[in-house]
């Protein structure tokens, strides 16, 4: 089955861009026990389609990563429904399926048991952190438990001691199948699109921008359950040991990727699509104080670059770029590049050159030299 | 007594507003104890004015904060005394209330017991928060305690015991009633102009950007004092707590908000005046290598967006705001919107558009997109 | 030997500014032992040239920090070999020199008897620091063991115990005498060229840009000899512990001035030369993910202003100077100074300004105004 849904806006487009398929996402069926994989394909086709280009799939049909062009698939992400056609029954599967127990999410132990190997690889190199893989690692049964004790450790203090997050973390990760998910795929989308990433477990373990987007998605899911008083002291200790602040209302995408995160700062009714690319120092605040939706939405694949604010209800559309520096106060189309101070649209604003491919993936950052700063030097 | 001392600025102004008063400040009279009300309200009328639209004051007859609009009342702030006259007297007046006992202060009282049982509110929505909240709010006697307590463990490091943090801290905050009075007005600046901001206490325990503050606050007497080693090594811990690096010589008034508060830099010479809301990332610097005066000036009622620059000795009058991601190297006037890289002032040069209402207090900080932004995307 | 590599630039000047030297490295010619001297000058010239006019140095004649004006020397860093023309035996004679013992090294022993005076005396000053004192600088029988000890106090956390790190970071730092050499440069810089910085030991203790460029130093070591586990286990702690990101990679050179520090980010390519100043929130990024050579690199006596985004594999030419809050994605050619986002080059790109003094030294940030920001405000 293929959609539809954004042929509307392909016609816009400048140059005719294959079609592509996002490369990586750890998707529904590959979630699934094997009998359930036919089931799963039914109710979510455009995953399944996805999974089969996936490089770091379990299927052994993966392309190239290159390949990747733009096709917007439905990616039945809840908080973005007004950007696709979202059948409620394939998010009912997709429910189902996520809450299903981590022992059946072949993808994701393959996952843990690469980290570990990869963890024992690197103790082999370097026995002096023998110790430190081990506590962080190598004790460890599952990457639940491995990440909560990593984030209990990081955001205790003399008053909030481990003990107390680690069973806090570990208690929402291990009920919450649908974070576990996210937190693979922010781990492939950070060992992919990251030139400076070479492991699985040097992301888990050394990351800060990974582990602050793990932190937000517990305080979110104790956020959305009424536990605001904890989300908010989660959110605190994030904000102090990695300087990332983000608040627990704000809904974030799955296959993220907060390069180097230092400053990184979103407001409480920001929403982050999926396979989104943000570097440091971005902000996505509001602006005013009266409560209600006041903060920015960024669709899927966008990438934003370091030191960018964005601020105020406005939507970023789905692939769209923001070059670093740059100041946003109004919408960004889909697909295309603004940049500046008041930022501005490549191309024009009456004819934006549309990119094609998926930003976020392409991390590519300075390909708009010569539309906007050929001329200045 | 109304003052009359802006009025030749008002003359400027394209649209007529009508008169406000600052709405949120813990003023002069209700420092005092009952019997000395009348005496203060002679001393320092335009506080006493103040007062009484003052939500968050004793007095019973507080008006709605959205009525606030321009009147700059005379705050009396000794290191902006050119912005505005001020009589000595009631600076005298001032600091002899200041001086006061904490017990006299009886909004002060208020707001801490007010704390109190926000904290115990807390624990009972979370009680796995009871001990985190036992020892850092209930367990304390004052809100000097309690902060000289919190504060004291936060920038404690192995060779710097929070316990000598702790005396040092409590000595300054109880001999020192300025530095609590804006403590307290801080306090309610946060609550007010913050709408992520859903409690005093979560203020207190949570908001990085009022710890580093009032640590500033504390470093900045020593300073004065000429405890300069101190004061530096303070400067340097909450730098690395808080990634908010502020000068100690720095002269901060009261009523301030550092939102989000990572990468704040506020250099030596830099002045800040009253009800200032500073976001993100924003540097106040210094240019070049020679010492004296060269950081900015903040006037009262100042909003400067997230990521700003303000380099060198120039004034930021007034009521004035400064749009994010702006490098300012010259002076903005009064009630003036600057934005852009390098800034400009919305409205142009010659005529600019003045702010009818305090951009601190309504944190407004995109309404200037169509003068500005509207034309490029 | 007067050096005439960058005679050929010198004509394009529109000011013909005097000779100048650099005015405090720690040369070759006192990290030797005073019988080695005069060989060190003959294998050294240019190096031996510049200690003459070195306020900081051993010799009697140093002149003024002030009068020095550009004439670029040889500086032979083997990272920046092809903007200068480096004679291998000079290289070999600083490699030799720089391996010798610490006790050989005179200034450097001086510069230690310093900071240990300093601390003294500041423990005078305030006898509740005298404990953090001892354990940081009194305790102590060298620089590199006092180095060793506070970053691996600052980095360690309970999965890396600081007797870890401290075994680790004194084994480098005592067997490469060439960090050591850079190390104190790097005090020399900051003392120097930040007005804020009082003392050596106040750099030394307070100082997270000083301390996040030493423990890149021994990261970078660690890197090139093929430990790269270690290495971006030690980058990750400065960015948790510093907010400072500097991929194990990079090339640094020596006399750097990393300001506030905060935010800075500096990618696995990147190059930068000696006598360099970058203040926070400075991101020298690259783009897309592609591995390979694809950050910028920076000539000898930049000076990059806060805020700042450098993109890609371009080159920020000696003594170039970029304003703060400006976004690069093209070349700086050396002496200019670039503005703005998109940077542009202030006075044209044609014919830009040349700078007649070096930016990183007098750290003026602000004296393009009448170039570029006149018009605006």
């Amino acid at each position: 089955m293929k959609l539809q849904a954004t042929s509307g806006t392909l016609s816009l487009i400048r140059y005719n861009p294959p079609p592509f398929s996002p490369p990586h996402r750890c998707t529904t069926p590959f979630s699934l026990p094997k009998h359930r994989l036919f089931m799963a394909a039914c109710i979510d086709t455009s995953r399944a389609e996805t999974a089969q280009t996936n490089q770091l799939s379990c299927e052994p049909n993966g392309s190239h990563l290159d390949d990747h062009m733009y096709k917007f698939a439905n990616f039945c992400r809840p908080s973005f429904s007004d950007l696709v056609s979202c059948v409620p029954m394939s998010q009912n599967g997709r429910k189902r399926i996520h809450t299903s127990t981590v022992e059946d999410d072949l993808c994701g132990a393959d996952l843990w048991l690469k980290i570990q190997d990869e963890a024992r690889s690197d103790v082999e190199q370097e026995p002096i952190l023998s110790s430190y893989y081990y506590s962080l690692i190598l004790s460890h049964k599952s990457l639940e438990s491995a990440l909560a004790n990593h984030l209990s450790i990081k955001l205790s203090n003399s008053s909030l001691p481990s003990s107390t997050l680690y069973d806090l973390f570990m208690g929402v990760l291990v009920e919450d199948g649908e974070i576990m998910g996210a937190v693979k795929d922010d781990l492939r989308a950070v060992k992919e699109r990251d030139p400076a990433c070479i492991s699985y477990v040097q992301c888990l373990v050394n990351f800060k921008g990974f582990l602050a987007c793990q932190a937000h998605r517990v305080a979110h899911r104790l956020w959305s359950q009424g536990r605001k008083i904890l989300a908010l002291v989660i959110q605190n200790r994030v904000s102090e040991a990695f300087a990332v602040d983000i608040h627990p209302g704000a809904k974030i995408g799955r296959g993220i990727l907060l390069d180097h995160a230092t400053g990184v700062v979103i407001g409480e009714t920001a929403v982050i699509g999926d396979d989104v690319s943000i570097l440091h120092n971005v902000t996505l605040g509001g602006t005013g104080k009266v409560s209600g939706d006041r903060h920015p939405k960024l669709g899927d694949g966008v990438l934003i670059g370091a030191g960018t604010c964005i601020l105020g209800n406005v939507r970023i559309g789905d692939g769209a770029k923001v070059g670093a520096g740059s100041v946003v106060l109004k919408e960004v189309p889909p697909k295309t590049t603004a940049v500046g101070n008041p930022a501005r649209l490549v191309g024009g604003k009456e004819n934006p050159i549309k990119l094609d491919k998926i930003p976020s993936f392409t991390m590519d950052q300075t390909s708009h030299i010569s539309e906007w700063s050929d001329y200045v030097i």
